[in-house]
């Protein structure tokens, strides 16, 4: 088969790689419906990862159930599912806390921007939908794979409920559809967005007000809607040095800053964080905790994430959904093998 | 009156000090009964903290309201009250959230190691307690003005419920102190010590287990005792780099960071932080939130904080109490005017 693979800065190719098989009895292999383009995977497009060997891309996914290994007890060929980028056994004690990807036999799954994946861990890790959907529901089960799922965690990392004030910090994705969670708890919900296509995005998924200011000014601004206190809770969606600071310095004493960016040189001094007052909790999303009650609300049409892509490619033109993302042409690119 | 000054590293002075009366109508003056040495002020003594001019010392105080403003309403003179190192309205929005310690009007209270203390926005800050207590329960109540009120702040930022394990990084007094408000709830405590005297009254204070290692080794050794896992809740109470690290690496994927020791020089790795998908929350405690509760449970026996000071001087040899501390003889000194 063919499929995406990094070689160094912006030399993304689709070249042939190894068919996945079943190596492990716990493993599955999907075939993969639909896969995408993460702003993760621009940290290495761009260099600011380096990239020391041909690297094989792709970590959100959903697909139908090609073949199971013999341990696998809950999912079977010919189903449709979901899984995480962290793979978990979902039995540990980690797991159990609700912190799988944090999971003591997690794995990441890497190499999703294919036609076939193998999954390991299958029973922990992926999730059957009702039935096989229909095509235009993909979308948005594929966002649940990450974005959505990720968002998600963001406003349970930051308590969001109803009748609070919300800032998200950063409008990739992620950062946009953390409103959809919102939109049924938070009295008001601040996207911090410079771009009118975004800030269009964020106020379907249910931003009240747009801040375009960035950094100190947007602290500023974010405390000027706040009565000059801060945002109960903040939702951080970038991960660089600026982002983290802005959050924190967005929320009000005592408030919660959730942060989902995976973070980039960022140090954060003791001090400021330590007179701040602010909770802070975050890492990578424990999609799978969140994938039953999300496939419950896709499923119904009570949310629709699959509108964050603005771009649909066939695989075999996964380099240009890098490139669209990369030049910002695109919020984010859904690959069809 | 004569007061504690610090004037260098080592260099503390019983001298002649400005009597301190009503400057605004909403202070109170308070006639000390008994103030100490807090941990935080060895960091100026020894000279970490530069000091660049002579400098009154003291945060911790209880005593007999002498004065009220004109525009204080809920203490009078004669009664028996406790404050806290911030003053605060108790009024505006951050000391509504219960922080009081940003309280957007808050005033350090500095100047306490001296017979007579002016305390600012008296209404906000001070809480009386039923009655003038007889003299054996003033450690007590001293006490509750700063270490076991940061202490109880620190279980409160770390989720510290029934049947958690608790890990406490600090055998100071505060640190050992946290052991009090876990004894109620939690299943296992232990408290990181080296220090036998310490681990007495760690053990008399509700630990369960003690820890002897320190950095890595001690963070090994609470992954041994709680099943590779971590503890559910760890309160931090040093403040350095190491106690830092040691509290985050100890604590369990989801489980909560309490952390109270004033950072010094403390740099947090975004991306350690990240993985390590802990909760983390403290601050300077916002010990006027507990007061209330503390007085009670401290007027009616059921906690006993005053044992924390093993050195009880009279005022007039404050130097000796910094020394005795300094030097490590003593955990906690308490100063009688």
């Amino acid at each position: 088969m063919r499929g995406a693979v990094l070689y160094g800065p912006r030399d993304l190719r689709f070249e042939e790689r190894d068919t996945p098989t079943i190596i492990k009895p716990t493993d599955a292999v999907i075939r993969i419906s639909a896969t995408c383009v993460c702003g993760s995977d621009l940290w290495p497009y761009r260099g600011i990862n380096p990239v020391t060997q041909p690297t094989p891309m792709g970590h959100e996914y959903c697909g139908i159930v090609e073949e199971a290994g013999s341990a696998v007890t809950s999912i079977k060929p010919g189903q449709f599912v979901i899984g995480s980028f962290f793979a978990s056994d979902n039995t540990c004690p980690n797991c159990q806390a609700g912190y799988q990807s944090s999971c003591q036999h997690a794995e990441l799954v890497v190499t999703a921007q294919a036609p076939l994946l193998r999954v390991p861990l299958a029973d922990g890790t992926l999730v059957a939908t009702p039935d096989v959907p229909s095509d235009d529901m993909i979308p948005s089960l594929l966002a649940l794979s990450d974005v959505m799922g990720t968002g998600w965690f963001a406003a349970d990392a930051a308590n969001v409920k109803p009748g609070s004030t919300v800032a998200v910090v950063g409008d990739g994705a992620v950062g946009l559809l953390c409103g959809l969670r919102q939109a049924d708890a938070a009295e008001r919900i601040i996207v911090m967005s410079r771009h009118e296509s975004r800030q269009k995005l964020a106020r379907e998924f249910g931003a009240t007000d747009i801040v375009t200011e960035r950094g100190d000014e947007g602290v500023a601004r974010i405390k000027e809607l706040t009565d000059g206190i801060g945002a109960d809770s903040v939702l951080e969606c970038v991960g660089t040095q600026e982002s983290m600071m802005q959050a924190i310095r967005s929320t009000r004493p005592g408030g919660f800053v959730g942060y989902v960016g995976v973070p980039h040189e960022v140090e954060l001094g003791g001090e400021e964080l330590f007179y701040s007052h602010v909770h802070l909790h975050g890492g990578p999303a424990p999609v799978r905790r969140f994938l039953p009650e999300l496939i419950d609300l896709a499923w119904n049409g009570k949310i629709n994430p699959g509108k964050v892509f603005d771009l649909t490619l066939p695989l075999d033109q996964v380099a240009e959904g890098y490139r669209a993302m990369d030049e910002r042409r695109a919020i984010k690119a859904l690959l069809r093998p």
